[in-house]
């Protein structure tokens, strides 16, 4: 199907607009009334502009207040409606949306309101035109897709349709059932179909609408549903996005362009309308690769953790440090960015690096450009939202290039202890530019296979973070983004690691006798502790000098210590026990509290 | 009346929020649990710091999901109260706050609530602590203040009472007349009394509570009206803020307490607990001065303008010019920031500077030091919040020192043209830190007694800000605060100086023909006025050949023009007709683009 997006989904001016829209790969826009209003370009220019982009105007929008009035009324809307019509002809656009009158003039007439839009329909078609009528969540008498069909359905007029707008048809119905009466409308009188999701908030419709709308799979509605109905009924038009949202306001347009497209290409695969490669989730996460422009600091930490440094690039200064399934890369690089030490990529293991690059590819994920010698094992890279570089690769396996070809055993190297089923990666913490949350959600979820779970506010002493895992139903791979309350946090958070082990106690014991510094929690959090569980004797105790710290919940415990911080990194020992499968989510103030205070102690 | 607020509506560490709270003043404070679990502090430490610091502790909070419950549940919970009752012994707080049960397991039983509340206060009482029991909003069977009451006076225990929150009773109530019934609980059986302010949002009540809460004043809550009723139903306790706000939690914890505290002391004023001196608002902007670190980029926007450089400071590179009642100065002194030329200080015309000092000291402004010599006339000035300097004073009056007596006719200097009755200050427009733009509503309605208008947001090209205006009831002193759409943005914005003129064509025109650049403005712009209004021939074209941008509404129409921006200021000039209060709101997307894509355009 052809795809569109409304400029107001974008920022910028309507040059930068339509430049990112075409960018991305869209077909068409609708052009909002303001992005014309305040562009230098004349409608002429704007046409040409388009054409220039491959880009069709596929509405105008929006009409507003026009139908149910009394006749004086009415009069001077036709009139705006004339000196629009005659600017859409300029432009050459010939669909223009009409919304449900909001203002207190309406009167709650259907007929009145069929024969009215009859009347600018018939305007409309002397210039060639046809008119999508919509209703508002908020109209004052007309608000349902039912209401605004059965108005055009009574005026009987070729040249007037409906627009469907999924915001304003599913903030209104709970009911799945509510909306199959969409299938009913003969799909040639769908003139046009808006696509938004948003977020399920218990607010009012026009503030929800106005500021919270995101691309489809970023919020909460079924839009798949929706639009199988609206497929059903006929509609052969536009897939259009009409996003207003307070973030994507400020973000750069062609990201966002980017991140929209791809909303849709995920969509279609879920009506199967596209069918881009099938994706193939990761099963396991290979290594993570840090990069430092001193390799002592984090070396040292990865030593006392009872990692050993058992292999070294042949053509790079990257060390692989392993313990049992957990391989951590050590790259000496430059020093790209100020902060050091990061976490700079993430080797994903899947049963077919090359599909699920395929996929990655298909979804617009940025490939990147082999960082490896010709000789080198084939490496798929893409580019994660954040930055991150995301490898497909395989551990030994069978018929697969294996991406530690490239590592050879050198002189001096230690062997990694022998507790492979024990250590691995628990989870990755990855911190996200502001701007750009809903779009690592659905990047993660729709690129890599990976399944978002519920959005969590944490408290930082310094504002809110909000933080959402992106997890494989095993849990084999579970990664946490994380954004912080504003846009000067961008870097003010750490990455961290955190390393799965079957005896936390021992491994904070043993890391602490190897010369580790642990991160400590204070004793009023160990007293509260005690208040709200009941331990075994000195069991507390034990965590209270190690400073671990302890969650409970009906699936299982979860326990969990840190490191001290290397430039922006950071290691967790974690424990779990039963099925638990959070984070540790009530003990992150205490921890976020403990590394400020500790911002003395942290390292280089 | 004592004064307290809550940890939680402050940033940073437990330290640092009570360092903020003493220095700002508060009598004392409500320690949030979770702050107390983040600290390094013991008990003991926390009590003597704010023994030290001046402050008492008034509640420790919140104990939750206590009431209600199956017997064996309730038995874990008074496992845990006893845990705190002793930590409280320790801290030296003897008010706990128990909100009313949101868990599942809570039963829709008054009877046992209150027969398990009573043995809550039992054990409180054997620690010497007093139970303050709250309803949430949200509260699953127990969520209104009568219901709360009525439930503590069936329990009948000394040591139990209730807590009265402004938010969960405001935000629940409508009418004035449900909250009566706050006058009939004995006051000695109030507890405790927590304030917040919120902005009327229609949202779900938890969401708006944990994010949205403000200080008194800076919401839509009438608090005012609240207080009278507790007061009158015999409360004695502390006035406490507690307030939950996405922003505060970011922002500077000193500013933030100062900011809470004058929010107390005006809500004091208000139900007549408290008297600071009384207000005198301003009668007119007496000057606007800029600082520049080059003077003639400006001085020539002013003088195609028309203005005459009267006059100059007799010890200061300072000019005055001065076309009307219209005085801007100039001053050239040392380049502080970077961005050049700004609006740093404005001269409020008062019939009693000395008064309007008072007032701003009484109520927390920061005095600012003379920055004139002794033999300058005495010069009365405060920092609003966002830095600018506001001086009180007094021109041409018969009995007051004249500001102008520093500045002394120069040879050369020109004489102002002589149309003192059509040339003034229409508005000035500022740029507010993101942090604190509820702070500087707060601060322009207490302190200089001007009011809050509507808040309106703006969609600029690259994100909506949000603009307020603050004025007399007469429009002779408007100012009007914006504020980005993200702390990025805190500096994007300039600055603007409005001047109002009886002929903005013509005034248009000379200054174009003295040389001046007017802000281009999109024809498509002109083409959208003539679809929605009728102008007389000629009309349209005019303001189009000029960039003069027009809005009418019910009361009058408003015609404004924009200069080119010198560093970060610029000038508009304004005609208003007929009672026209706004801003021209509908026509500021169009400006914003309007300047960014003049970008090369802007000067100096």
């Amino acid at each position: 199907m052809r795809t569109s997006i409304a400029t107001v989904s974008l920022s910028g001016s309507l040059t930068e607009k339509l430049t990112a829209a075409s960018r991305a790969g869209f077909d068409g826009v609708e052009i909002f009334e303001n992005d014309l209003l305040a562009s230098p370009l004349t409608p002429e220019e704007i046409r040409a502009r388009c054409a220039d982009l491959g880009l069709t105007i596929d509405l105008y929008q929006p009409m507003r207040d026009v139908e149910a009035l009394p006749e004086e009324d009415f009069a001077r809307a036709l009139r705006r409606a004339r000196h629009k019509f005659e600017l859409m002809g300029r432009l050459g656009a010939d669909t223009v949306l009409v919304c449900s009158n909001v203002s207190p003039q309406a009167l709650d007439d259907d007929a009145l309101a069929a024969e009215q839009l009859g009347r600018l329909a018939d305007l409309a078609q002397d210039h060639g035109i046809r008119v999508a009528y919509e209703a508002l969540a908020w109209g004052r008498h007309i608000n349902t897709y039912d209401h605004a069909w059965r108005v055009v359905e009574a005026a009987g007029h070729p040249s007037l349709g409906t627009c469907l707008d999924s915001f304003h048809i599913l903030s209104r119905y709970g009911d799945p059932k509510d909306i199959e009466g969409i299938e009913d409308i003969p799909g040639d009188k769908i003139f046009f179909l808006q696509l938004a999701d948003a977020p399920l908030l218990g607010m009012d419709l026009l503030q929800w609408s106005r500021h919270y709308r995101c691309f489809p799979g970023q919020g909460g509605f079924d839009l798949a549903g929706l639009l199988r109905h609206v497929l059903r009924a006929g509609y052969t038009g536009p897939l259009s996005l009409e996003v207003f949202n307070d973030v994507f306001r400020q973000s750069d347009a062609g990201r966002t362009a980017v991140d929209a497209r791809r909303s849709l290409l995920v969509l279609q695969e879920q009506v199967g309308t596209a069918a881009p490669p099938a994706p193939t989730a990761p099963i396991g996460v290979a290594f993570a690769e840090l990069v430092t422009p001193d390799a002592a600091p984090v070396s040292a930490v990865l030593g006392a953790l009872g990692f050993a440094r058992t292999a070294r690039h042949r053509g790079k200064p990257v060390d692989l440090w392993q313990r049992g399934d957990a391989r951590i890369l050590v790259n000496t690089g430059p020093a790209e960015r100020r902060e050091g030490t990061r976490l700079a990529a993430v080797g994903l293991e899947t049963p077919d690096p090359a599909a699920s690059a395929h996929r990655a590819e298909a979804l617009l994920a940025p490939v990147l450009p082999r960082r490896r010698s010709p000789e080198d094992a084939p490496l798929e890279a893409v580019a994660a939202p954040d930055g991150t570089e995301l490898f497909f690769c395989a551990t030994g396996h069978p018929r697969l290039p294996d991406w530690r070809a490239d590592f050879g055993y050198v002189e001096g190297a230690g062997s990694a202890p022998d507790d492979d089923a024990r250590w691995g990666v628990d989870h990755l913490s990855l911190t996200q530019p502001w701007h750009q949350f809903d779009e690592a959600v659905l990047f993660h979820r729709a690129v890599l296979g990976l399944r978002p779970q519920e959005s969590v506010d944490v408290a930082d002493p310094y504002g809110l973070l909000r933080s959402r895992a992106v997890t494989t139903d095993d849990g084999a791979v579970r990664i946490v983004l994380t954004v912080g309350a504003a846009p000067v946090d961008d870097t003010a958070h750490a990455q961290h690691i955190a390393l799965a082990t079957d005896d936390v106690v021992g491994a904070a014991r043993a890391y602490r006798a190897a010369g580790g510094r642990l991160l400590p929690i204070p004793d009023n959090y160990y007293a509260d502790l005690a208040a709200r569980f009941e331990f075994a004797d000195g069991e507390l105790e034990t965590y209270q000098e190690l400073g671990i710290l302890y969650d409970r919940d009906a699936q299982g415990t979860f326990r969990h210590c840190y490191t001290h911080t290397v430039g922006r990194v950071f290691f967790e020992l974690v424990q779990r026990e039963g099925a638990y499968r959070g984070y540790g989510a009530p003990n992150a103030p205490v921890r976020l509290a403990a590394q400020h205070a500790a911002r003395g102690f942290t390292g280089g």
